[in-house]
């Protein structure tokens, strides 16, 4: 069991982005300052990408434009290609990280990305180009490392095939990878599935840190990253309130990411740092929710965390009353 | 790991009077009929308490009189005195355990039962009595096992002692203990504590089946069943859609008892066999949404559970579309 975790915050990228459109931008920057004053070290604040593909990133530019940056946290954008990047470009404060997407299902790519390629492909050449030429670390990230909805459940071995041509071509080109990131986009994973890829990945690529990118779509988000802390995982993705979800995974309606509150409430009871103030981050989650304007899928924003001396219950959004 | 698990589905008696009054019987029966069709092996019914203190189970005679026994399905009932007690033996086909309630917090004894004796006391010994006469085997469950809102953290000694006392005085009146419950009433339980607790209870009381009945409040709950399945418990309660909790607990508005439907498919996923039909408990998990009037806290409802070739969502409530 690991004795700290590293927690990235993807709630106001992968979360806003799964809600109508039309949250003011004042409201994302008042969310993501607020996150950024729990202790969480790494914020993925915003996507850089087509407005008309995703409206509810139409306004990034302002959304980064009006933090107050926490000089302890990482803020990351996304983008997907070179247009994005050279938007984030704009923003000194942004910590660069090269992202390459890959999905271990083919359908799910041609469903999110327009092309049925699961691996770097032609589309990628020009963000590699510009990887290479700014000399940017580079972090990967699998789709779907667990099954696909439209494509059933991936073994092991497809992904250590895709991770391993991905890492040779990044190689060849002499682009540093510091993070593999596998998501589990549509909810297939289990405890054992967790263990089983986590520790085939490990055994072949030990110098890589691994992350996981859990949703709760069938509930066993939790139960995932358990299994993930007792083999050695220390990097995860998680979203406050337990916003998020998938546009693209056919499960509208359906809970999102697992819940930054949940994950570390887990941590806590466990012995594990986060480095994470659970007072602020429950108020961050209930925050949250009054930005999105309906009650998200966290558990412990209303069941309250714990303290040596009873529950840790600061203003819940609920009635707790007996 | 255990290789199948025999669940007791909770959610019409503890999901039911935790709704406001006012279901009608006529949906409770539809509902347990349902329950009782998808391979469950044990329901428990209704509880014959007080109307004054739970309206909710004002109906109980009216409800088990109104079922369709199937006879593969152990029915059950729950009461606090010889009065309960009278109006469940009016119902051959209910399964007759005396049940014998004990909380390892006297701040919720208090205020679960109006008096803080945790142990056996003056208040049980007129239903002793009665299961002795009765020759009725007895099964003891917990509350508070892990910690209590209003007590704070319970450590295993307080657990054990309390179970040692109670076996010793019940083996005293010559009754058979059959089964110990250990209930996370208010969500203490972290998957270390599990094992810790189950290690110890069965460690001291090696012939004694240990149940576990597991709430959600704070989002660890299918964590905490994962936890005891890797230390060999076999017995679970959950609740169907999620619903339930605890009305002394101070928790309205939080999640309820882990959902029948997250819990079975974790166990599927796992490879543990349940007996029941994943089909037939998604409708029926629909089916209580509908008959409470309100999405209860279940993920995989809206998830859907995962077969071989893909995502079973038969009748799923909500837009599953991408």
């Amino acid at each position: 069991m690991v004795d700290k975790v590293l927690i990235r915050e993807v709630g106001t990228r992968e979360g806003f982005q799964f809600e109508p459109p039309g949250i003011p931008t004042a409201r994302k920057v008042e969310l993501i300052d607020a996150l950024a004053g729990t202790g969480v070290r790494r914020i993925q604040t915003v996507s850089f990408v087509s407005p008309r593909s995703i409206p509810q990133m139409s306004d990034a530019e302002d959304v980064i434009a009006g933090l107050h940056p926490n000089r302890d946290v990482a803020y990351q954008a996304l983008w997907f290609n070179v247009r994005g990047l050279r938007r984030a470009q704009d923003f000194g404060f942004l910590t660069m990280v090269g992202s390459v997407s890959l999905s271990a299902s083919s359908k799910f790519a041609a469903r999110n990305w327009g092309s049925p390629d699961r691996a770097l492909s032609a589309l990628n050449e020009p963000l590699i180009e510009e990887y290479v030429r700014l000399k940017l670390p580079v972090a990967i990230s699998v789709a779907a490392a667990f099954g696909c909805n439209f494509e059933g459940r991936v073994d092991e071995g497809t992904v250590i095939t895709l991770l391993g041509d991905t890492l040779t071509q990044l190689d060849e080109r002499g682009l540093e990878v510091i993070e593999i990131t596998l998501s589990d986009t549509m909810a297939w994973a289990s405890p054992q599935s967790i263990k089983r890829l986590c520790d085939a990945v490990r055994t072949r690529f030990p110098d890589l840190p691994v992350s996981l990118h859990l949703h709760d779509t069938r509930g066993l988000g939790i139960a995932n990253a358990m299994a993930a802390l007792e083999v050695g995982i220390d990097r995860f993705d998680s979203a406050i309130a337990g916003l998020g979800g998938c546009p693209y995974a056919g499960h509208r309606g359906a809970a999102g990411n697992i819940a930054t509150e949940d994950f570390v409430l887990l941590c806590h009871e466990l012995g594990i740092e986060t480095g994470i103030d659970p007072v602020r981050l429950l108020a961050a989650a209930a925050l949250a929710e009054e930005v999105v304007g309906h009650p998200g899928s966290s558990r412990s924003l209303r069941g309250g965390h714990l303290t040596d001396t009873g529950v840790l219950n600061i203003d819940l959004p609920q009635d707790t009353g007996a």
